[in-house]
């Protein structure tokens, strides 16, 4: 019998179509991330090729925007948002638009043309986090912008048009609507207990383990209850923390999980396309007692059809507890 | 310079990112929906290889579940829900859950393997639209379900599995979650206006012209102002009706713009594969002022990837008064 699973942040609902008895490798992308030859920007040698850098992690004797980097960061070459102009709100009779101002920016993250997250040291995984943080930071002072959104698009099927490992962010006039949703839920969920709903799910979820895919001392990896896709995986802090920063100045945790989460997705689904984004309190509400930050990551599996856009609700063929245990299982 | 700009009825932004001067050419689809051969369960002579029928256009003197029909619907082989138990509902801690009971019904358009909603005949479109008004009926009389959503994907890369043209309608035992924010759009618009958004929307495009792709008597078919895709497209009944309904039991007029604007992408973007979604007032309030149903058309020619995934917003590289302007002259 399937099941309709309704995420308590959100509301959304999602359908749980359980074929038991499947294997991952039944969900196996029919296109894997592949890392060919070809010319790369993002390769040592070429830094000439991308805007000019607006930060890099780089030995002092070497100079900006030639070889000896080893993280990277710089304007996307073709941004979808326009860094420089005023907002500009105006009507168009029944209708709002504005000027698309915001900063696109490009997280080159090793220079090695075949690594990826799951491959680097996690020394690197480590500065990549940083890296997060530094811009984050800086786009932060700019008071036209609201949000920055992290997110990472890793193989073709998963919208990378470059296939050197990257994570972009976006930031953004105003508050994106699936943030706005959560930040909502979560508040509704305050108001009735006085409790952040990301820590109850964690506390419940820890007491349950079928759903927890990995912890360590500070972070936990889960299977949501109502994930959209199979093998959706959200890692969390354990102790509330309502924004993205490095507690007690330390990354080692996150690094750790995260890699250990994208090893886990590569080897029982065989190096699948995947996405992830860093959902975080907007930057006028940073500190609060009801949001919890965290991580939401999808390998690339399935298809957006009618049904999904007609209904923003999914179509899951795995359950949360069967893809948390292969995850468990995982020989890595 | 890029644009944000706001859906009136959701509150959903899109980053319109205006690069000029490109042509439909640009935004092909790398896979068109193609027609090949091989077995396939929705063609005459296989009647017995699916489901038995629910319905079917067919001369009388032919026997249901064998050859000489015309359109065919029948329960879908692989359901996402299952028809046949009690709702369940349920907790599990913080989660809420119910059993997966729903329809998911399968409509065969027509008998001929190679032909398409764009090149079958126009009493073929209206005889398409009586079964899904039809069905719609039939399962409006089971007190479990609250919506009956109508949705069809046309395609490989738009997540259809078997290439005979046919439409999908599901079954839920819950409004959907996005008919669901767009009638609390609308009831906000209503109470502050005391008229229908979709209606003032349509006032507002056919007196600017500029977004309208086609009209006849009753419908138009127009470019929303803040589409989520390339060449997305909206048809609407020009005078307010909340429910999909014959009006003076006829469809031709919704045959007849349905299938232009099918056959306008299908001729400026060479057969691209896409999705298409009836939205309409839920069986509660079928009749009622302020929400007005409508069909959203989507082309399949972009990626979700981890921007949309993580901000619920999209970009949309061709602004809509191009598109509609692309559309309009497209020689059918």
């Amino acid at each position: 019998m399937p099941e309709l699973r309704k995420d308590p942040i959100l509301g959304r609902w999602v359908i749980i179509s359980i074929e038991r008895g499947k294997r991952p490798t039944d969900f196996v992308s029919p296109s894997q991330r592949k890392k060919g030859g070809g010319f790369c920007p993002f390769c040592p040698g070429n830094e000439h090729t991308t805007p000019p850098e607006i930060m890099a992690f780089r030995p002092p004797w070497t100079q900006p925007n030639s070889q000896g980097w080893t993280l990277r960061v710089m304007p996307n070459k073709f941004p979808a948002l326009q860094i420089y102009g005023d907002l500009n709100k105006a009507g168009e009779g029944i209708f709002d638009k504005m000027s698309g101002i915001g900063a696109h920016e490009v997280i080159v993250e090793t220079p090695e043309h075949q690594l990826s997250l799951s491959t680097i040291s996690l020394k690197a995984v480590e500065d990549v986090l940083w890296a997060y943080y530094i811009r984050l930071t800086d786009l932060k002072k700019d008071p036209r912008f609201k949000y920055v959104l992290i997110f990472k698009n890793e193989g073709d099927a998963a919208g990378a048009s470059l296939e050197h490992t990257h994570t972009q962010l976006i930031a953004l006039p105003i508050v994106p609507r699936t943030v706005k949703d959560e930040l909502e839920g979560a508040r509704n969920h305050y108001e009735l207990k006085e409790r952040c709903i990301f820590c109850d799910i964690i506390t419940q979820e820890l007491e349950d383990t079928k759903r927890v895919i990995y912890e360590n001392d500070k972070y936990v990896a889960v299977a949501p209850f109502a994930p959209r896709a199979p093998f959706e995986t959200w890692i969390l802090p354990k102790r509330h923390e309502s924004g993205f920063y490095p507690p007690n100045k330390d990354f080692s945790g996150l690094a750790d999980i995260l890699q250990r989460v994208l090893k886990q997705i590569d080897r029982i689904l065989d190096v699948p396309p995947y996405n992830f984004m860093i959902h975080t309190s907007p930057f006028y509400d940073e500190i609060n007692e009801y949001y919890h930050w965290h991580i939401e990551l999808m390998p690339k599996l399935t298809k957006i059809a009618g049904f999904e856009w007609g209904s923003g609700f999914y179509i899951n063929p795995i359950p949360p507890e069967e893809a948390a245990k292969f995850m468990r299982e995982a020989k890595i």
